[in-house]
């Protein structure tokens, strides 16, 4: 049962059948962005028991440089829900955060101890924190994801970085580096459903990078699957995922780096 | 039985009793790095369902711009040991991967498919890749977890760049974020424990940003651990964390800013 239910899963991801020794991880298999929630409230409890998880994750050199801070008031999470291009599930979601890189409180404790951390300007700190924060977030939504929640990251949050950092008075050396949504799966939606993901050989390399992707049966695969999830298919998947690293995709985005240097980022 | 054990760990990582309504999250909370391993081997079969595992992370507007290098030769993980600064944990990890984020493939097939990615040098293409990649990560370490495995990050990756980028051959566009370390751990390695974390009023913020962290209980409580872990009390973990982000402390990585340009990234 676990097994058949394990490979459903796998041949939703690549379209073919998994290997005979696959080890049993179906649970990180299923994850799929939630946009939708049901009204089921999700208690505080539940939430410290996710904030602990993401405290839990690897944090390098043990710096833990990442604040969440949470937008439950219903007007000032309708400010935030615009200034991330108006997407409904930030509106929409029982619990939202913002998931912040944190220089400020390493700067603040440094002062006070005696050791000014004169590196937080450098690319190194904003990377650093960068990840820190990536990998809290995401333990995160898996355990969440394990107690029966759904989630959906909002990378839009770095849309107007300065008018969110006011909004929600975040000192210099803070940036809101995505939103996370939060709450119960809304079983009304059909689009929240596991997606495929390019095959194997070409996200995982050995001993050297291979310089020669060919995606042409996922560009297929993706045809066949793009309008099961309501998008056309006069695009490829090749080309979608070139424009998304196009300056006129990315709705104020292509400013970030001058964005960063006045909030204090990159400017070693 | 198993209250009791969740119990446990949450008085690990914050010195007190976990509130009476929280969620079942255990698994998530047991994280701790670990960098001595067993000699049993960790077959392809679990590799596999962990790289599924991190691929089924979320990937902003699907575009799965990352990819993983594993270094299985003893000789060539030598060399990346070295690079990361004689970590040994490099050199005997069962698997050890390059986790990289890859604008390359991204820019060779938009060429192919008649769209050209023009803000691979944007901030913006840095921030959303490096989230994608530690996302995939963590997702990829809790389901290791899960089945008995134990990981390490290595931040050192940053160290030379461009010298893991020539071992490994990597093209402009690959940069290679962390490494991470995998295999089942060594019952001897009593290092290997569930570290204190920050209170959580102190990371977790309602509605808007705190300014004034009061972090002295956590200084006074890590000057309890730190003997455990075999290191001295002679700094607070305030001053620690700052003299992570100074100047003297990077080991190369103060000018990674330089490093990334070079590699074709933050150019614009």
């Amino acid at each position: 049962m676990f097994q058949e239910s394990q490979r459903d899963a796998w041949l939703q991801r690549y379209g073919e059948e998994p290997p005979p020794d696959l080890a049993p991880v179906e649970a990180f298999l299923r994850h799929r962005s939630v946009r939708r929630y049901d009204d089921r409230p999700v208690p505080e409890g539940t939430i410290a028991a996710l904030v602990a998880c993401a405290q839990s994750a690897a944090t390098s050199s043990y710096a833990q440089a990442w604040t969440l801070v949470s937008v439950q008031d219903s007007e000032k999470r309708a400010v935030v829900a615009n200034l991330c291009g108006d997407q409904k599930q930030v509106l929409t979601a029982p619990w939202f955060f913002c998931v912040c890189i944190d220089l400020y409180r390493s700067h603040a404790l440094g002062e006070k101890s005696g050791v000014i951390p004169d590196a937080v300007g450098t690319a190194e700190a904003l990377m650093v924190t960068a990840v820190d924060a990536s990998l809290a977030a995401e333990r995160m939504v898996c355990a969440a994801e394990a107690i029966g929640l759904g989630a959906c990251y909002i990378g839009a949050l770095r849309n107007k970085p300065q008018e969110l950092a006011e909004l929600l008075d975040f000192p210099p050396g803070v940036f809101g580096i995505f939103g996370l949504c939060l709450g119960y799966p809304s079983e009304a939606d059909t689009r929240a459903v596991i997606k495929p993901r390019l095959p194997q050989p070409i996200v995982w390399h050995r001993e050297k990078y291979q310089r020669e992707p060919d995606v042409s049966a996922f560009d297929a695969r993706m045809e066949e699957f793009y309008p099961r999830i309501g998008m056309d298919t006069s695009t490829t998947w090749s080309a979608r995922q070139a424009r998304r690293f196009s300056l006129g995709y990315l709705q104020g985005r292509e400013t970030l780096d001058e964005r960063l240097r006045e909030m204090g980022f990159l400017t070693d």
